[in-house]
């Protein structure tokens, strides 16, 4: 095994102008959104990353066969093409999320892509009943139009600048004369957060014209809404049965 | 010293359709079983493994004599004739796992293994009465015998998937056309638990054919069982003494 | 990308005698020094230096640009030409300290550099009303004009040594025959310390003849410190308050 | 700067049959050891070992200079001539302790080293009143003179082995064909520990017939008594004391 390998899967070649990156991260929320437009798009999977860097783990199947921990690329052959990175794992070293970062982007090559959007959550760390959808570029001549379509600017946020693949695809991106978007749901954090992906979602149909049906991402929200509701109720009937129980 | 190293041990050739991994981990389950297998086979050690992915340290012989840290792979020439992997310790490092299991692999190439078994602990952190041994295979043709000889398949359980060894050795051994099944015995984790391993042991008689006494084993697990048990009743005498001392 | 990696920005040739380190450390001490002098200096940037070995976090700037965590070279072509190493991080990583260190150090020689300042905090964990500055030398012969200028030298302060690219380069330099003092501003540690960085900056300007405006430094100094005399009141009243109610 | 870099500092050959390590570790007693004979045999640094896996810091010297952080060989050039390892730091990394100790080695086989003895504390949680010495050899027949001299073996003690150089060295050497010997003194681990170093003395003259004034150890271990006698009287003062206030 090398240290990151990248096989393709299929013998025609591909090619895709936008590759959408939704890696695991805070709320699931890129991952969220990319898989949904995979499910709806039914785009094909063409190529599965593999790597020392992700954690020494592998993944359980519905089947029972286990596989190696990896990501993959899959493509959705409209107009546009589009290509989507998700997977199991960002890397588990520093170094490492480096050297993926660069090993995506010779993917994104390989498809001839020259703008990627990268997918992920804000945490903020509370809920968030009407959640923004925050973004950066990595060229100050696209954010007009990611303005228009809904995600807003602010340097401040996330604090500390963005972490992980999301990020580094933003900024390595530019090196190679793609454009980049990232899109970034708040998001409390503690939980896979559709509702997040919803908005983000929003902000990706408004940039790339891509429609897709959005019933299951709405009842997943709702469903977590749901759930989330009882939590918040049961939470305060707990803290009046304390007060009655003090009083 | 190299990063990885295998020593053999024997001049003649060593043979071995069967590689049964043990390594430490959770509840030394698989630690458990290989050790009692390899004592009671007879089982002649043919390699030793050392690696800088080890912990930096040395171990303590009954004569006083250190020692690296080393895993070991012994030989039982039987029908079948089956290898074996126990030692030490595992990588101390993420990406040393995934070096280690390619050596690993190497020597089981080199042995002409066509089946590995590796062996674990599933740990649910409370104590179980009736352990369950769970399962994983890196084909799904292999999951019908699996079921067939007490194991059960559930892919959330373990709920991330596999770590370290027993995992990654399912998956790789896939490249190199070897067929590889995970047995991990349900255990508390707390402690090193012979009663999981007496059950990961019976599915792997059942689907190796391969018979042992198993009176040491069943000793050490009704050892424990009573220390188990006292500490359990000791609790109890103590939180009726808080009651007593609180009324 | 590669490990590390120094990007020249201007063709013409730059030339500078003395080096000014003010990485992000303890305080920013080293930071606000190196920082306020390039303002005030108007220096002129002249190289970026990526790296694996910074965290895998991008940097959003005021127009919603992201880019890859770097750190900077500036050159004040003046009355000594003066070069200033600041940036976003020092090393993620033990090994990254020093081969990052060394690739200063080849930047450093690239411009002809023959004398370094290193600049930082030492942290004492409470709040300082006269923050002392310490100091360290790579060479004896370099103490007697740096304690002219006011610093203190004391070999338990700070007591572990110097960590980090101040200590570094303070003396792997001497291998390449610059010579090297370091300058730390004693500081609580908690804040950003203007305070402390005005001390360093005393003793910088004694030591090379450089004099800024110091107005924009002494403004934050005093901001800061009205918020700490704040913070300080209202703890003061809230523990007033508790012996009220307790009372 | 190399991964590891050993600088000899003399021109003449220096050979010693003897290598004694006493790097910091528990309670600094093979530290206490080996710099205790280094000072009063008058032994000659030789050689200066610098490494990418020591901690990113700098030592400060009295005089005000900062160095890197190293550790050190010094020779004793009478009957019989010895080597000493000391220094400021063991590996921050686990490979790191690996290669390190293979470099150890190197210098070892430099010399003509054909016998190694390695000094530490076994850190037992507790004050200890008579401390005994423990020991580990790389080959068997080591054992006797070891147990004449004054150790113990016990293949428990310390329970996980042994950890870094002091092991390392143990067992590596057994591939260069040199004999080995480990002294660990028992040794509460909390403070430097010069009564345990002083056990450890009284072993390794046994063994290698070096005679050295002891007085100036044996005043520090007094003092250390002295200081853990008082703290320990005032904790039962202030433990009578919080029995009349509770009484």
């Amino acid at each position: 095994m090398d240290e990151i390998e990248i096989h393709w899967l299929r013998e025609e070649e591909a090619q895709a102008g936008i590759l959408i990156e939704g890696l695991p991260g805070i709320g699931h929320v890129g991952k969220l959104v990319a898989e949904h437009l995979i499910g709806e798009l039914h785009a094909e999977k063409i190529a599965e990353i593999y790597s020392l860097h992700f954690p020494p783990q592998v993944i359980l199947g519905p089947d029972g066969v286990a596989r190696l921990a990896r990501n993959e690329i899959f493509l959705h052959e409209g107009e546009p093409a589009i290509g989507f990175l998700v997977g199991d794992h960002q890397s588990a070293s520093g170094e490492g999320h480096y050297l993926l970062a660069e090993a995506y982007l010779d993917a994104a090559e390989h498809l001839g892509v020259s703008r990627i959007y990268t997918l992920g959550g804000y945490g903020v760390g509370h809920l968030v009943t009407e959640p923004r959808v925050l973004s950066a570029v990595n060229r100050a001549e696209l954010r007009p139009a990611v303005e228009t379509a809904g995600a807003e600017f602010n340097p401040d946020e996330p604090p500390g600048g963005i972490l992980g693949a999301s990020g580094l695809l933003l900024a390595l991106s530019l090196r190679r004369d793609m454009d980049a978007v990232c899109l970034m749901g708040e998001t409390s954090g503690y939980l896979a957060d559709p509702r997040a992906a919803s908005g983000v979602l929003n902000v990706l149909s408004a940039l790339t014209g891509i429609e897709v049906d959005r019933s299951q991402l709405e009842t997943r929200a709702a469903e977590m809404e749901s759930i989330i509701g009882k939590l918040t109720e049961s939470d305060r009937a707990a803290d009046d049965d304390s007060l009655r129980y003090i009083g």
